[in-house]
């Protein structure tokens, strides 16, 4: 198995090659989780739209570099603008992102929407280890938004899930595993606290698009923003204590990050 | 009248059975306090989610080990949405907050819809002292979400509509004050600056959802709940002097105060 | 072309008029904005509310001192909701600001909807440089909500459809330019970190209108409100890096700078 980490120069270029080319990345997420979204996207130097608002659903997943959908981006969306926002990227060639966010969790209908999305192919799966062995169909029950399965028990069932589906899966967790199926790629590192963030697994989840468009590749896309995660991560630990302030150190090392590549 | 303090064993130790047992608490709440909201949740050790994603408002309710509905949520969800998560925490006999925030404002058919979750038994309702006078049948009136009312006014109000709906009332003030209709506890301190931070109110319902799960009680859950609110927010307010910089530190103080009690 | 400055007395006066009267400030906005938006206007001291909750659209924006409609308010809220906050505030004298957030980006159905609001006559219509060409007829292209063209560029379309609409006309950029066709302003500085802090600018929508009422003058209002953001902005960029930190700085400086001239 590959290890991953900042020091390996492709990941550093993947990463400043987001701020290099500015893509705009457009995408469908929760209420909860969409300002950090923006913010991480901005930090990175991509230029983020998110929402339903009339017929950006039938414009700008055709316009954009790329496109995540965080499925409970539901509580404020109908499924038919995440069907529409999916299908548009898939037909017009636009890489997407999906984030199942809390599927395994014991909503069944919602799980089965989560499902349905499979159908236009997204480029990477990202999630963490309980919702992506339930999406796998394996039986690790989540609790609400929460992991209760560790990423590594995840890797089999992840590798399937990118057989079956051709995506890249990336299963979230103290190590990140990220796999096409044939390959699997090891992020170690990042910051226990960064599970104490709300929507902190959803923003990566748009870094990743945006990540996927700068580099061409969805599996070096996904490689590239969880490894600039967990550099970004572990920077903001070693300099903060509590949750708040961890939270905002994390979003000036990402865009010091960017900044510092682009530069170089 | 009792006086709780951070410095009660019986507060310190409630506060740290939320981090112990770690709860899920499932929310609907309006997206400009969700993020805080799920942040304050986080930062106490419970693991929060929100919204009215697809099927989650029937399944979620009866899982979780404590619900809050913060009745502005209505700006993202329909009110058969709210009163399906009323309902089924009512049901299932999962203890649930209501937070009224702005009735009595002049919104006379959202004030109607408020007062129709009562039938669905809250726990715990809490606010500030225009909202909770206004709920009483009092004729406070607030200007949008502010208060105009003080604390102190609102407490007869608030004992008579405990003793009514046999719900905890919370009054949020300079003082906060907690009534069952019979007990009345006091909590002193705190800082105005809270009060300047958005959704600060509206996590507090949240945070006193986790409490009331933690310690088995409605009246002991938000005594905990609001006594570790005003120490977090004295620590932050003694080291930060914007509002921006108070917020973070505030956040901070929450995580660490869990940290630190779970520990002990 | 005048410049305004945060030397000016009466930029300093009318922004102190806000924290005296403490107005309340109704708005729809987006969800990505929603938090910052009102934090922006908690530091300022006016008392914001946010969001199509019930009958808040009917009542809220007659009672309001003033209203602002961002137009991507739309990911949450129908057309419906956003008519009826812009009539009632029409009819009953409230002056509001039209924030056309990615007007122009190739959504032809959500530009048409952003173009009939003109109808409600708003007192100032803020934006960026692609937004508000668009707006006025030209054929910058915006790239999602970012802009693609200059402030200065805009300044004669801005004049043009400021003497259309008779509203204020407000342009953000490296400088920020506000006429009413006939006078312009110009005001310099601020700092570029706040294109990479999302929401900045639809929180500048906001205040804009908290800003209005407090000096009751459409123009000095929108001078007000674009100074003190560049003051904070500078302040907050001279001591962080990041930016994240450097919007928790650019808060706490609107907040010290309402609350030192409050004091004044």
């Amino acid at each position: 198995m590959t290890v991953s980490t900042w020091q390996d120069a492709s990941v550093r270029d993947g990463f400043a090659a987001i701020a290099k080319h500015s893509p705009f990345v457009y995408g469908l997420t929760n209420y909860i989780a969409a300002n950090l979204s923006a913010n991480v996207l901005l930090a990175a130097g991509a230029g983020p739209a998110i929402g339903a608002a009339s017929d950006w659903t039938t414009t700008f997943p055709a316009g954009a570099g790329a496109v995540w959908i965080n499925t409970a981006s539901l509580m404020s969306s109908d499924e038919q603008s995440l069907r529409q926002v999916a299908r548009t990227a898939h037909e017009a060639g636009t890489p997407w992102v999906l984030d199942p966010v809390a599927v395994g969790a014991g909503a069944a209908q919602y799980d089965e929407f989560v499902r349905s999305l499979l159908e236009f192919r997204p480029a990477v799966i990202r999630g963490n280890a309980s919702e992506l062995i339930a999406l796998a169909g394996g039986d690790a029950t989540g609790k609400g938004v929460e992991t209760t399965a560790s990423s590594a028990d995840a890797v089999a069932h992840a590798a399937g899930l990118a057989t079956r589906t051709r995506a890249v899966v990336a299963v979230s967790g103290p190590v990140d595993y990220i796999t096409d199926g044939t390959r699997t790629v090891e992020v170690p590192g990042g910051d226990a606290r960064l599970t104490r963030v709300t929507g902190a697994g959803c923003a990566l989840g748009a870094l990743t698009a945006a990540a996927v468009f700068a580099t061409g590749d969805a599996l070096q896309g996904a490689v590239v923003s969880h490894t600039a995660y967990a550099a970004a991560a572990e920077r903001a630990g070693a300099r903060t204590a509590g949750t708040g302030s961890f939270a905002v150190a994390f979003v000036d090392e990402l865009s010091l990050l960017g900044r510092r590549e682009a530069n170089a």
